[in-house]
């Protein structure tokens, strides 16, 4: 129920962190690309799968370790229909080795278009009264500026297969301020107004760790708003993106927790995927250095967490 | 240069409306499903070719009287990859038919996510220092819940290509007041910080008619705030959804123009699709069904609007 897959596979790891699959090309080691090349061509379709077998060897090294991993469906679109298509079996690839599927995809639209969305992504398509599923994650990230008619679709798919959502509340970007820190008349930010949307959508959500099935992301880089916003919140499952290579730390994570490292999860995208550009090596060892770098995060956030 | 392109088919055609061609499978006529499910299958790929055969025969019915149409992404995603492929056909199609393609994709991602979308959508992927196009439409649709860090690396790749953004400031859809509507300390609401925001990040790309590269999005369901955006962003040319089904009139849409017909395009998008659901006939007259609706809509909202 809700959060409770996912809360379980952290626990079951001790790991509360994420992998972000958000490949350029430029971020794959140079043998995978040439044998890609040889074999597909050099364009779109041989770039999908070169990333498609770093994606591969990612998650081959990381599946023991790492309760889930985060497709940023920007890096797949950036390559058309053929990222796409790399996209749906990278998900599926994933789910085959145990790993959560938050599909990170920010998406916000209304009604029937978010249903479509919701269908695409979540529940499946109905064609002639059968069901179709294509991205089939497990989760995916949404943008609440329409309001509740952008997240109520979602959550409806979500319920209906035991899925969830994250909405964006702070995000861990230098302009976030611009609109979410904007003071507002009834007291506190745009992002508070956000918080307390999202707490009441999800209400009566709760499964047995007290989490909705809708979550919230808030940027490491803000840590006195992600104080704020865990305690605003407290019922709801929180994304962390921000850490690393953004300049949050674990120290700034900590505040996303509660008791027994449980209600959050940390995400961590070119700092894993990218660790084998800094061993030295010629990418060969980008599977170990990906391991070591998702280890080495694991150990540095539950420095200040413990999951008893 | 800027939104000259599409204001320039707005006037050549004296009509300031663009067709969505938002599909799903129910709305396309039984021969082409039935023609469809016979070479592809009744499913994903099946669904995907009824669609692209009905989006095809639409813009063959529509390209003469129409200046722009644009395709909701929600409803490609909703068939996974293959929807997707279709998209991409579809696109290619419309701009083979002279039409300004604006994909409503709603995207809302930061720094090198945002680029990749960006590339993806308007400038194309870079592979090995060459340059690939995929979705390749003239326009996007964004989301800047974000800020500023989320428009502008697709106000660059716009730039690049003499192509254009509409991001999101009232919409129109009933729960849009949740937060668009809060009142902020600095006076006015959240969709006014939004408004200013972007008329900030388009200073300086102004084109011949005076428009920014950065549209505004402002549903024809709240004329009100129509009026108080149109005068608040006197440099953006907007794009106005909520016209027919959801409940905006001509009248009520008049307040987005600035005189001679400039300024802005109003969608449809069921109201044009479905109109042989309206005809009692059996979707053979789809063609002519959706070119008498869109005849029927540049002229009611022409009442108000004069093309000198």
């Amino acid at each position: 129920m809700s959060f409770d897959i996912l809360q379980d596979k952290i626990l079951e790891k001790k790991n509360p962190t994420v992998a972000g699959l958000d490949a350029r090309i430029e971020y794959v080691p140079e043998h995978i690309r040439k044998e890609a090349y040889a074999q597909y061509g050099e364009g779109l379709k041989g770039a999908a799968e070169a990333i498609y077998q770093f994606n591969v060897g990612l998650m081959d090294a990381l599946c023991d370790i790492v309760p889930a991993v985060k497709p940023q469906s920007a890096y797949y679109e950036n390559l058309g229909w053929q990222g796409m298509e790399m996209l749906e079996r990278t998900i599926k690839y994933a789910k085959s080795k145990g790993l959560y599927v938050i599909a990170d995809i920010k998406r916000g639209d209304i009604g029937s278009t978010a249903t479509a969305y919701a269908e695409g992504w979540l529940s499946g398509a109905s064609i002639e009264g059968k069901t179709y599923k294509s991205f089939d994650a497990d989760c995916v990230t949404l943008n609440g500026y329409m309001g509740s008619d952008s997240i109520n679709p979602f959550l409806e798919a979500a319920k209906a297969e035991d899925k969830t959502v994250f909405a964006l509340v702070k995000t861990s970007n230098p302009s976030s301020n611009e609109l979410q820190d904007v003071g507002v008349k009834v007291g506190g930010q745009v992002f508070g107004v956000m918080a307390r949307l999202l707490e009441r959508l999800g209400a009566g959500t709760e499964g047995k760790y007290g989490y909705t099935r809708i979550g919230a992301v808030t940027g490491a880089t803000h840590p006195a708003e992600l104080a704020e916003i865990r305690s605003m919140m407290p019922h709801t499952f929180l994304l962390v993106p921000g850490y690393g290579a953004q300049g949050g730390t674990a120290e700034d994570v900590k505040f996303a927790f509660h008791k027994g490292g449980k209600g959050a999860i940390v995400n961590s995208s070119r700092g894993i995927m990218c660790a084998w550009k800094k061993t030295g090596g010629d990418g060969h060892d980008y599977q170990e250095a990906a391991r070591n770098a998702a280890l080495a995060m694991r150990d540095d956030i539950c420095q200040y967490t413990s999951f008893e």
